[in-house]
């Protein structure tokens, strides 16, 4: 069979929530979709034209919706596969490719394209003012799928090179001890008086944060919803009267330019 | 005064290039501004309408162009403030913090929006499959404004990790031998068969990638309109027939998950 008889796959980062961060490129591919695939909620985002079919799953088997979009997209068909933020960091473009590297020769010839979308902790960061304005690490807390000893590895590391930290699924009902033990960890690492941004359901009409310090933070700030961002020794609070204070890492280290603070 | 006489500065992600990845937010927020700052090149990229202004500038003076943005938007004007990719990543947000830092009163009541781009390293990672799909770093190589010994300390934690990492300002005239040793670090650290993949002008039309392992890579394939990624330890290549291989990290570390490679 010659590929050009395949369809497609596109894999797309729908950003945060808000319609506002969709890029016109992330709605061209899902305008060019006839099968949009995805997690419930996310697939649910999606507006569906008539000759469009919603193929919704459970967040637990990205294995399978992985090969399912592939076999689709096989068969001839133009699927989207949509992911919450972008695609490539803690989403859906992983799993598509271990499914392909898997079974390379099923999926020969299905072209696959992945479109980037804002993701959350780069829209939490912009709605705070510039936590993640230096060197930063992002870090999945979930140890689903890696041992936990390479998370508690990965978060010294982090903190002894002094990186800002962005974390996606803090926590979990089927993972309730890890994300105290993240911050116990961190405490004993960085200080207590290190900032700490709990950001929930960011861009959405029911978005919230909780600045607070490393020292003051309780485990039970964070689920499923959040990310958390956890500055360097740098960051720093600018109040700004009855706003939010303003969260931010500044571009040096060491000695402020002229000018800066 | 009051704070309601002020204007605001709208700080501004333009994404990494085409207009495809431009949000509509950035779009709005441009469209409602009075004043357009930022770095000549930047500037250039914004359509302008006769009743708006362009203040183009250098990039080695962001706190002058900061404190310019401040100024104008406390005199009441509406001033979009525009970097490349996103302005919290190694770009505008945190200058302009920094010069309100130093002078909260001078700007007291101006209003400042952060509104998210798509960042270079995300848009290289969707063009290149998933590089940065598990935990990773991003590191500004640039010495300008922290010392030499901070960078090397984040690499080597950064490597003892095994995050993949992704560089912005790996190279340039005034940092000649940097980026050099950098390689140097990763070699010793990472050893030789970690991937590399340099990306320049991703998105553009002179987009150009090379894929290679710390090995094999050499200093002068980086310069300043180039991000540069480099993977952990299961960071790998999907090989796809004439195109190009397909690099990405798998979500898993210790076992994959049935289904997947």
């Amino acid at each position: 069979m010659s590929g050009r008889e395949k369809g497609h796959v596109s894999i797309i980062g729908l950003g945060p929530g808000a319609e506002g961060a969709v890029t016109p490129d992330a709605q061209a591919a899902l305008s060019a979709a006839q099968d949009i695939i995805g997690y419930g909620p996310y697939v649910a985002r999606v507006p569906l034209r008539p000759d469009q079919e919603r193929h919704a799953s459970d967040n637990r088997v990205e294995i399978e919706r992985a090969r399912h979009a592939l076999d689709l997209a096989a068969a001839g068909r133009r699927v989207a596969v949509v992911s919450s933020g972008d695609p490539g960091v803690f989403a859906m473009a992983a799993a598509i490719f271990e499914a392909l590297e898997a079974d390379p020769a099923r999926w020969e010839g299905v072209a696959i394209t992945v479109i980037p979308g804002i993701t959350a902790m780069l829209a939490a960061a912009a709605r705070l003012g510039a936590p993640l304005g230096h060197d930063f690490c992002a870090i999945n807390l979930s140890d689903n799928l890696k041992p936990w000893e390479l998370v508690e590895k990965r978060l010294r590391h982090a903190a002894r090179g002094d990186f800002a930290m962005a974390f996606y699924n803090p926590s979990s009902r089927s993972r309730p001890w890890q994300f105290a033990r993240t911050l116990e960890i961190l405490r004993e690492e960085c200080g207590p008086d290190t900032i700490i941004v709990f950001a929930r359901n960011v861009t959405r009409d029911d978005e919230r944060f909780a600045i607070t310090t490393l020292g003051q933070a309780r485990p039970e700030q964070a689920d499923m919803r959040s990310v958390v961002i956890v500055g360097s020794s740098l960051t720093r609070l600018i109040e700004r009267g009855a706003d939010r204070p303003i969260v931010y890492t500044p571009r040096w280290a060491g000695m402020p330019p002229e000018g800066a603070a």
